[in-house]
Order: C-alpha cells, then structure tokens, then sequence
C-alpha cells in the first residue's frame, strides 16, 4: 500500500491549520493511541477493534488515535477519541493507571524507527481499553472490524495497517498475555 | 497492634492443615493481593475497600488476599479470592493482564523487609481491581469499610493494618495516579 | 516558598523564545523526567539526587526535566537532558524500557492536578536513572545533593520542591520498591 | 522437537528430591525466568543470549529460570539463578524495580495455557537483564549463544525452545522496544 498520514486529522479547535501545520514541524506531538478490546468476564482479549480509514485514495486499517489538546487531562483525551471514532455509546472501561504500557514514537522520516507519521513527530502514549457498548465508526472512518486476536496479530492485517501500528497492536496483545 | 499472620487463613483443600504447615516451612508460597476500589466513570479511584479481621484477640485491617492453588491460572485466582472475601455479588473487573502492579514479598522474619508474614515466606503478586457490584465481607472478615483514598493512605489506618500491607496501598494509590 | 516555574528554561534551538512562549499556549509540550540515583550492586536505591535551582528570587529542590526535541528520540531526550544537569561524566544506565514508570501531567492552571508548571501544559514521560559516574551541577543548577530515599521521600524535602515533583519522587521510590 | 522439562532441574538444597517432587504435585511453585540481554551505551538489546541444554536426550534452547528459595528475595534469586547460569563473572544489572515485565504460569497439563512444564505448575516472575561481564554457560548447560534481537525472535529459534519460553523471548523484545 501507499504511504500515508497515519494518525488520523482531527477537527482544529482554537489552533489553525496552518498553525498547526507550523508546529508540526517544530515539536514533537501529543498523542494518545488506544487499542479497543472486546473481553470476556475473565479479564481475557476476545476481539480486538480496527477501523478502516481511506486517505488520499489508499485504504488502511487502524487503532483509535488523537491528539491531546490544551490543557486535557490524558484520560479525558482517551474518553474523546475512542467517542470520536467509535461513538458514544462504546462505554470505554477508562484504564485505572495513567501510565501507558507502551509509548510510540513517530517520527516523519522513514527508517528513524518502527513508528512513522509523513506530517510530525509524534509521542504518543498507548493503552488497551475494553469497550462494553455498541460501536460505530465516525467521522472518516469507514468501517469497524472486530477481528480475534490471532487475525489481529497476522501478518495479513499487518499488511493493511499503516506507519507501523500493526507493532503496536502486537504488543499490546504480549502485555494483555494473548502470546501468539 | 500485636503482630498477627497478616495473610488470611483459607478453607484446606486437597493439601492437609498438616501438610501445607510443613510446606510453608520449605518454599515460598504464591498468593495474589488484590486492593479492592471503586472507580468513577473516568477510572479515578473514589474509594478503597479494607477488610476488618479478627485473630487471636487482635482486630486488624487487610486487602484481599489468598493463595493460588494448584493447576489454578492467576486470574482465577483474583476472582476467587475477590468472591471468598467480599462476596458473589462483587463483580470484579479482572485485570486485562497478568502482569501485577507491584509484588510483595513476606518473610516470616522480621525485619527482613518491609511485608511480614509470621507463617510463611509468601510471594504475593498484587492487583488493583475495581469492583462493581454490592460487596458484603464474608468469611473470618468481620466487616468490610469503603474509605477515601486520602483516609486509606493516612497514618491512622497504617497503624491499623498487619504486615505491611499500608504500604501495598499507598503503593497502589500512587499506581493509579492518586498522589498523596 | 513561592510558586515558580517548575520544569527549568532551556537553551533554544531552531524555535526563538517568542515561538516557544505562543506555542506553549496552544499545545502540551513532551518533557521527560528523571529521577538519578546511585544504586548498590543488587539494584537498591541507595540515594537520589535533587538538583538546587533558583528562579525569580526562590530557590528550590528539582528532578532532571527538559523538553522532548522535534525529531529527537526518547532515549536521546533522557540522555541530553542528564547531561545537560549533571554533566557529561554521570553515566547513566539507559532505561531498557522506552515505557515511562509513570506520567505526569503538568497544568498551567493551578488545582487541576498534583503536577504545576505556571508556564505551559506539559506531558512528562518519568523515568529512574541510575548515574554511576560523578555528577556535577550545571547550566542553571547551583547544586546537586544526594539524598538517602527516607530524606527525598520526607515532608521537609517535599517543602523544597516546586510543582509537585515530591509527589514524582515518592512514586518512583514505591516503583523500586522502597516502601516508606 | 520432543517434549522436555522446561525449567532446569536444582541442585537440591533442605528439602529432598522426594519432597521436592511431592510438593510439585501440591502446590504452585515460584520462578524467577531471566532472559540475559546485552545492550548499547543507549539501553537498546543488541543481543540476547540463549542457553542449550540436553534433557533425556533431546537438546533445546532455553533461558536462565529457576526456583525462588525459602526466606530467598527475588533479586537475590535473579542474581544467583544468573550466576548458576552464566556463572559469576556475568555482571548483571539487577532490575531497579522488583516487578517483573511478565508472569509466565507454567502447566503441567498440556495445553492450559502458552506456558509448560510436565513436572509442575510453576509461577515464574520474568525479567531482562542486561550483563556486563563475559558469561560461560554452567551447570547442565551445553552452551550459550548470543543471537540478535531478531534470530532471537524468529521462528526458527521459537522451534528450538521449550515449554513456551519463546514467547518470552518475544513478550520482552516488545517490552524493550524492538518490534519485530
């Protein structure tokens, strides 16, 4: 597949675009990415969510990302992003501890590392969050799949997936001890 | 408080009182330690659940805990152990891995470190669970308190408690972002 | 002691003073975090470091702090921002682990959380460090002291410090296990 | 390969092979699984070093892992399991924290879970760490090999190791940060 912006845009709030787009090239990002698990009584990862983003004519699977914004507190940025992408109604189980279990760097020039983003660098803190409710792509997104674990982590979907994510997506699956 | 065996004892099951008494004296012991609280919607802990104990003649103050039995996966044992001290009814949110927070070491002597266990040598991984149900202690527990973070952190209820066990939820408190 | 600016100035780059001080209103700034300690040979912290800082007048106890550059690696961040404080003698043991111990969120606004910077919005990734090699104050820092885990983790140290960072302290003692 | 006694067979100490193996049949008994990495001035795994060992006349790769002692800390098992392993010139850098990246339960029952070990249900606490010092496989080792991160991961190594332990291997390359 083509390369292509892989944390999604967002509607700007009090900054511009072409701010934006400013300060992108100045300083690393704020991110949060989450990956959205379905699980069962026990605690266990039955299905994991992706979304299936289009972007400049190429078609991509990916995790839940945003941005943090001025003076959000990192749980409210997760609560916003996952209703932004998944609906309100996703009932997100906010983790207990804010400490990510994994951080991903992006950086804009391939080959600096696992995590790429075309438009900035961006340090983004991962979490797994379980959803109870019922989901619905918004926004750009044009589908949710829940795929099994084993899916999740194939080489296949690793295929579809954009700027590295599919790594993200098997190590949150290695801390949740889904070892595939 | 006199000191009292702070890792609370558990119905026998395939092993006899006997037998488990003369195994205690040879190898450490695995348990789980679990610090029962009650979240709010945006996952910041509003209470923390402490047991009141009695033992020979002493009341103390204690978390959930137990020893994982035999062919028994960890997460089996959290919810069993949750179910034997604060009831069917608790309906935990089991960890989504199985990697603990912290872990507690007890030793039988004192002054060894800073959990103390006059029975045994016990290794206890220690969790933070949310429960959401109605709880009602069950078992030796004589009752079951639901306290603020800030009061289950005090110097008061330190006193209270056996074994060290203060400072697995201070420790756990500071886990969750709760900073005192 | 007076409120002051928490995480210390830095030597500009390829941003002037003016650009830094707008963007700081729009955006969280990525910091990192670390708290230097010696260590014995079996892994116990044996004292952590606090540098002495002066701002505006008040003088007060600090960890090592500075900004994520654009482009720039975590693991680069933690080592240029160590050299920056203590010198390019220290030594430090680079986290095995780009994952942070904990985060700290960094408000302008005062009461929206444990951690305060009156200047900006910052997202501080936490680490501990231990440095093996001599230290010495520098740039902006008049002193260095090293101080046994029971001193950094009491209340007169806390006094000292700006911002909450006693509270980043005292969480990264609990993480290595020294429980107080 | 033929199925093998994952965890290495000790030297007995105060309890009898008998006991030893009566005990195993009763209840959970506790690890410390080590996987010895060496690293670059900058923290990263550049090596991982894996042991061979030959068990009833097969031959397989495996980690340094062995029991928790009675009244033993975790760091002082870590250290002497690594000395028993790669013997006492290795060098290692003692975790900061007591906290394992991961639990590995170990079933005698094949097919409870990833991990296996025909003679017993074991709790292993695993833990990277990194060694300074040239290492020598002991004991009942044949040799020890240092592999890049990426043999380390690769199925053709997973294919030579036993009881699971290559998802171990694995769930640390991601804990560390090298994503394959």
């Amino acid at each position: 597949m083509t390369d292509m912006a892989e944390l999604p845009d967002e509607p700007t709030g009090w900054m511009s675009d072409r701010e934006l787009q400013h300060v992108r090239g100045q300083l690393p990002v704020v991110y949060v990415n989450v990956i959205p698990v379905r699980i069962s009584p026990m605690g266990k990862v039955t299905n994991v969510g992706l979304l299936l983003r289009a972007y400049d004519g190429a078609i991509s699977r990916a995790i839940v990302a945003g941005r943090v914004l001025y003076h959000e507190s990192i749980r409210d940025a997760i609560v916003r992003n996952i209703e932004k992408d998944l609906g309100i109604g996703a009932l997100p189980q906010v983790p207990l501890s804010p400490t990510p279990f994994a951080v991903a760097e992006y950086f804009p020039s391939k080959g600096a590392g696992p995590f790429h983003d075309s438009r900035q660098h961006a340090v983004a803190l991962a979490y797994v969050v379980p959803v109870q409710g019922p989901c619905e792509p918004s926004q750009d997104a044009l589908d949710l799949t829940w795929l099994s674990p084993e899916e999740a982590a194939s080489d296949d979907v690793a295929a579809e997936m954009a700027g590295g994510q599919h790594h993200l997506v098997r190590q949150a699956l290695a801390h949740c001890g889904v070892l595939l």
